[in-house]
């Protein structure tokens, strides 16, 4: 793996989606396959496929094909999923209730807290965790280490609640609310916003409408 | 707004950025912006800018910067949201509860049916909705023009969803099942695929703690 410096973001953008397929394939018990089968389950072409694959080193056998299950191990290696990533949620509105009950524990994807500000929400329990008033974010950061916070609270407090967790040493931010979020170099960031994507949707109904 | 042809899908995903933004500058009374001002705003250079703009015709005047309202009403009806788009979202979970309860209808996209298997569920309302039995989708489509079918379904479920949304005339697919789903060329899916963005941040944050 010591190809893994400078990959584009358009390749690692994909190496979920080969992840996923290629655990489908491993339940369905298929060992090996072409680049130019992956190719037909994906959607990528197979040079597509082969190139983006040996940006991480070689993987395939020509002729062969690729080792699925090996494959497998070494993507969930490159993602970082040989571990486990202790996260907190904070909102504990529809948005944030579905990734408390998603199951992203197969990820490593920990959840080991969850904040809300509605009263009536604190003390709620969520598939084993009680809700905390939001004021205790940093109080909490102070006594546990976390890897990720989720930002499901609405956009006017979005930016209030990443300086928190910036400050109590969160590296890691999955933001729903829409907005950009300011932080220091450090801080990765990934957003989910839903407005883009549909407005996405909807640009393109109307382009193939015409 | 002849130049419209062609565009490619990043210059598309970049759109909604625009409109956001330009949103915010509107809101706040700001009359004109130069393409250096909003790139220091939205974080894209000030060239990629003008040229995404010029895509789809002539909006700037050079030295006087972008009319913020005139920029802000074109894009809008480039993006297709002078007009209402009829949705429905089949599986009224979290995440279906979560877009039931979005200020989407902003962008025209105006909820007038939520769905789901579960009976415990069926005849609760959300925004004034009641959520109606799964198996009544494709009556419902017989009587009502439905341009968007949101899948909030789980993973298993998504395709016959799907395949139930395309025989019913619904163009437009938003899907956050986890899967890529089968539908003919003319239907427009767009997925928000969040274990994809959730090992997206997994990785990221590992690339950076090297």
């Amino acid at each position: 793996m010591e190809k893994k410096k400078n990959i584009s973001m358009a390749v690692i953008k994909r190496l979920p989606k080969y992840h996923r397929y290629l655990g489908e394939l491993l339940r369905n018990d298929v060992d090996r396959i072409s680049s130019k089968e992956l190719s037909e389950k994906i959607g990528f072409t197979a040079s597509q496929i082969r190139q983006d694959l040996n940006c991480f080193g070689d993987f395939g056998q020509q002729g062969y094909g690729y080792n699925v299950r090996e494959l497998h191990a070494q993507i969930s290696s490159i993602l970082g999923l040989n571990k486990d990533y202790n996260t907190i949620i904070i909102g504990a509105g529809n948005i944030g209730q579905a990734i408390a009950n998603y199951r992203f524990d197969r990820f490593g994807f920990n959840i080991i807290g969850i904040f809300d500000a509605n009263p009536k929400l604190v003390g709620i329990k969520i598939r084993d965790i009680e809700i905390q008033d939001i004021d205790r974010v940093p109080e909490y950061l102070k006594n546990n280490i976390v890897d990720i916070g989720v930002i499901c609270v609405p956009k006017n407090n979005a930016q209030k609640v990443c300086d928190k967790l910036v400050q109590g040493g969160v590296k890691g931010i999955w933001n729903f609310a829409p907005i950009d979020l300011d932080a220091p170099e450090d801080i990765t960031i990934e957003n989910v916003h839903l407005s883009e994507s549909v407005l996405t949707l909807i640009y393109l109904l109307n382009e193939k409408d015409q």
